[in-house]
């Protein structure tokens, strides 16, 4: 027998996977947890319906998250990951010889309880002696700590459910609050293809807020569309204006000097969204 | 009742669209054609059950095969496209002003006349008074023209079926000659996540051949995996270092001059796969 998952990632497209095993579902207080085993991706973290992270193609969000404002920040010492409960982002994050504490607050204890057991290579450094694991939500969190970090991932799952106010221009602003005065923030931002009013609306908002603010993508197959965007936000330093120091290249399989260079170089219809 | 349409792109995924109506199927000499009306992408073109253009994404990859090694050439001329019945490669090319005749050889005329009847916005150039269709094998058309063409654009389906002799490197040493002597030649090469060995086999024999060989890529939300690559032979000029000229960029709406610079910067996995 043929068991296939099936992630509708509009109301009109869905990606298909061959499964070999079901490997966990769960409904916890936030939402509702599925792990499955795919041919193609391997084990696969879901949400809500939709697939957060795979064995096989986690490595290229994970890392362009992180490594293009960590690189970006002359000097990054204290690090925080808000939402990202899977450990991916932090991984990538105590890479970078800089940082002394990289904290993680994530809202659903389940999801890095169940991280830990079914992507050991993800989670790999949730217990690592730089890294603070918080259960609380991410929101508060940045409401009680102001002037505190040099980078902030914004590593949230769609904007609807849990991480919806992650969303928001009130809480953009308590992250400017919460970083120290030449701080810079990520947020995922979803689909160039699908989610347009999703990435001007950001891009609006954080330009009230941030002097300098930059639209970044890459391919991510598991992803709708296979197209991603992230909004980097910045106090001082220009993303796009910037050396590469100070990161072991070959401890990436996806990110490089030559995509943090070409990652903000935008196709036509991408600077169209944005004028 | 809901229909849906879906492409199994390998043996363990499939990208599953919502129809509203298939509008035509038919079996010809050469294989199997459908075009399906979807409520994501508007109408597709199927050949052999693989998605080859639909109405909302087909610019991408039309602009992207052709305006690089247009824009690479100094002065292209004299352009063929093998493959390509839908007229969407075609009509990208007679946009570059120095073009004086585009020759376009197509395998299966029913490919050419479906795409009249059913994607007039992409076939809109056929009949262009620039333009030859010729309804013949590309392979044989090939190996008659010697030191012809400025530009020959390999737009071809799959490497499986009517597909497979353009992907060899005796098909690939015919381009060479019917190139003149700084000709330049593009190949659609594929998924680089999902077909790595076809690109480095391609690349590799291109080297053999041609002095200069670079793969550049582009986010194509139909094709598998989303992230398409292309392979470009050069017996001159290096696209690579190469201002831009000549193209009247309001006349498209992915490639733009960052497009250009930026597609052949790659991935660590892709220089990986190359190496």
């Amino acid at each position: 027998m043929d068991l296939w998952y099936t992630e509708f990632q509009t109301e009109t497209i869905g990606l298909t996977c061959k499964t070999r095993k079901t490997l966990h579902t769960e409904k916890t207080d936030f939402q509702e947890i599925a792990i499955i085993d795919t041919y193609q991706f391997g084990k696969m973290l879901v949400l809500d319906g939709t697939v957060q992270t795979t064995e096989v193609d986690e490595h290229i969000y994970h890392e362009m998250i992180s490594h293009v404002p960590l690189l970006t920040h002359k000097n990054p010492k204290k690090v925080l990951v808000i939402g990202g409960g899977d450990g991916g982002a932090i991984r990538e994050v105590i890479k970078h010889k800089s940082v002394e504490k990289a904290v993680l607050v994530e809202i659903d204890k389940r999801v890095v309880e169940l991280s830990k057991k079914y992507f050991p290579n993800i989670s790999s450094d949730l217990e690592n002696d730089l890294v603070e694991v918080r259960i609380e939500d991410g929101i508060k969190y940045i409401d009680d700590n102001k002037n505190v970090f040099d980078v902030i991932l914004i590593d949230s799952t769609d904007p609807v459910g849990p991480a919806e106010g992650l969303f928001s221009k009130d809480f953009y602003k308590s992250v400017f609050e919460a970083l120290k005065e030449d701080g810079i923030m990520v947020a995922q931002t979803e689909s160039p293809y699908f989610h347009k009013k999703l990435i001007k609306n950001v891009n609006d908002d954080l330009k009230g807020i941030f002097p300098i603010v930059n639209l970044y993508t890459c391919p991510i197959p598991t992803y709708p569309s296979g197209f991603w965007s992230f909004t980097l936000a910045s106090k001082v330093y220009d993303p796009t204006n910037k050396s590469v120091e100070d990161l072991d290249f070959n401890n990436t399989k996806y990110f490089n000097e030559d995509i943090y260079r070409s990652c903000f170089l935008l196709p036509k219809f991408m600077k169209d969204v944005l004028k």
